[in-house]
């Protein structure tokens, strides 16, 4: 920039001609346009920081002696979630909250397993202000109040084959999982694990503090697999969730109590799929606000012997009977399964892979039809 | 700024005067940079992401059978880094990597206690690219190659106490603690816990491969705590670390065999505060760059029976023996104790407290007096 108006006065304080000044004005101009707006690679931020929501304490029974230190003496926070937030300049009036799934932490929304923008970027670059949670017991929410005990037994391939990028060593054919070793390595360090058992109302509760503490009037929450059961759990609690996308939730679907559908026998390594009653007045809650349910590829349409497949299927057969439910009792619920609508070749983790962009453009059109995509005031 | 356009347009398009137009393209330019640049509370980045760096693995036995999936058919990826990297406009040449104390995450440089702009945000908007690691078997970076149990044992007094806040609840006279019951549960909350033993070698490694990964020539480490026996590692390992910032290194100096201090006596639940010894040839590493290493406030110069600061009495000590015997070895290494350049109130997260900004300022000092702070060509 310096060097730009350097230039400018340079070739432009000749007085030779009345006319010179006003055409170096413009030629001044465009420069100046070109050297300052960001481009479309940048992202500017108002705001970024971190905070931390809900949770509970363990309280000390006693005072605290400094000389002899003992439990009954301190108390512990734990169970909170972990908020990473990013404010862009003209931000979307809505924020996004995202939670991650089993094994994973807010670290799932950044970067692909190749390197490339993650949702993350992607929503910030479309102005949504984003806010990453590490739920409760996982990443940098890691203080539990229940003990846990880490066994560090190896389980990649397991998990290889439960997200669905084939049976390892293979790769389904066609699939969308970002080639090479070098990004499933990536993939796998991206697993973390659980410090705490995962409780799906206490994920729940986390989500609605989290935008309950963000200061926005309300927000949309993207859930991914286990974390689903957490955001159908948040909007039971808190009127502020105005739209949910959960891309493959994997369990914990909730019904009203007497509606519970039968469990769905499978043959996976998790027993029949099996979904949770609650109170009607609570599941109305799912009724007043937008719902998508995504699912990617490779889930058979009829009973498999691949245990880690067969899975799916009986997720997906639960998912549209939710959102059947929901829509029954005069909600919004919709489930998209992807080859559906011409998007081949997903994982479970779809919003990460190589044609993530045109998965994430199904997530940006759910937010234009719902008008969740205003601009702030 | 189309407004701005149009104001120019209106208003410097009369010809009556031939000087006109030049004075006009002054006003314009200056309206132009007013209205692009980003003001000194935005940050503008051209990459933002995560990436996993260094680790280890478990290498499956037998082939993996997605029928019958067992242990020995299974690998582990475990024990490397996570890291969070934002590279700002106008980037100076060396970025910042920064690792976490003990009991901490990358989430001790974002927001302060108090919500304020952190370690993080002051070197973006002094347009230093940063680097945040999840050292390896913490928050992120969770998946550890060796088991850990977490026991959910209340400790928050004990921390209190450790980080020199006070004798809980009481706070020292004059602390920059972020004061209030708020700030204290927020700092409480970003305490997680290590999810396998700490071990300052393979830290030390993640460091080095956190740079080595990151398309940079090298860089600056800043580290806190226990994160600082790591550091002096990672300079061992990488001749790509240029400098080194270590606020309150409370463990793991090295010294070179034959050289190694007896262990100092004090009074905390530690014993006595021992260094380790390393060949003269790595530690030698230590004497070609520049160190700097920060204490705060509410350390005593003599023996005390309060066993938290008793502590940090022994660290600063042995902290001016390791400077010593760097500089002894033709090094440039420092150790500055706030109170003695006028900083006072500084509790063991000094970065991150009321005065942070002073206490920043020091650091910037340190990268301008040893020139890393050359912007990229």
């Amino acid at each position: 920039m310096r060097a730009m108006l350097k230039n400018y006065s340079k070739n432009c304080n000749d007085k030779t001609s009345a006319l010179k000044p006003a055409l170096c004005a413009a030629a001044l101009c465009a420069a100046l346009l070109a050297g300052c707006s960001s481009s479309a690679d940048t992202i500017t931020l108002t705001a970024q920081g971190a905070y931390a929501a809900g949770g509970s304490v363990i309280e000390a029974k006693e005072p605290y002696d400094p000389y002899h230190p003992k439990a009954e003496g301190m108390s512990l926070h734990g169970d909170h979630v972990s908020v990473l937030y990013q404010i862009p300049e003209h931000a979307r009036a809505l924020p996004v909250f995202m939670l991650h799934g089993a094994g994973q932490s807010a670290r799932t929304y950044m970067s692909t397993p190749d390197g490339r923008d993650g949702l993350q970027n992607i929503l910030l670059k479309h102005d949504y202000a984003v806010y990453l949670i590490d739920g409760p017991r996982r990443g940098q929410a890691g203080r539990s109040t229940v003990p846990a005990e880490l066994t560090a037994s190896p389980d990649n391939e397991f998990w290889y084959g439960q997200f669905r990028m084939g049976l390892y060593p293979e790769r389904y054919t066609g699939s969308q999982f970002p080639e090479g070793s070098k990004a499933l390595e990536q993939f796998f360090r991206q697993m973390t694990p659980a410090t705490g058992s995962y409780d799906a109302v206490l994920s729940g509760e986390g989500i609605a503090a989290a935008i309950e503490d963000s200061g926005f009037d309300g927000g949309i929450v993207i859930t991914h697999s286990q974390g689903g059961s957490a955001g159908w759990q948040a909007a039971m609690i808190s009127d502020k969730i105005k739209a949910i996308a959960s891309y493959e939730p994997g369990s914990g679907f909730v019904f009203p109590e007497g509606e519970v559908p039968a469990p769905i026998a499978n043959h996976s390594f998790f027993g029949d799929f099996a979904a949770e009653a609650v109170p009607l007045e609570d599941f109305m809650a799912l009724t007043r606000i937008p719902i998508v349910i995504y699912y990617g590829d490779f889930i058979p349409k009829a009973e498999s012997d691949n245990p880690h497949t067969d899975y799916w299927r009986a997720a997906v057969k639960m998912a549209r009977e939710f959102a059947a439910c929901i829509n029954r009792h005069g909600g919004h619920a919709q489930v998209i399964e992807l080859p559906d609508v011409g998007i081949h070749g997903n994982t479970h983790f779809m919003f990460a892979e190589r044609n993530n962009a045109e998965v994430i453009d199904q997530l940006l059109s759910f937010f234009a039809q719902n008008k969740l995509d205003a601009k702030a005031k």
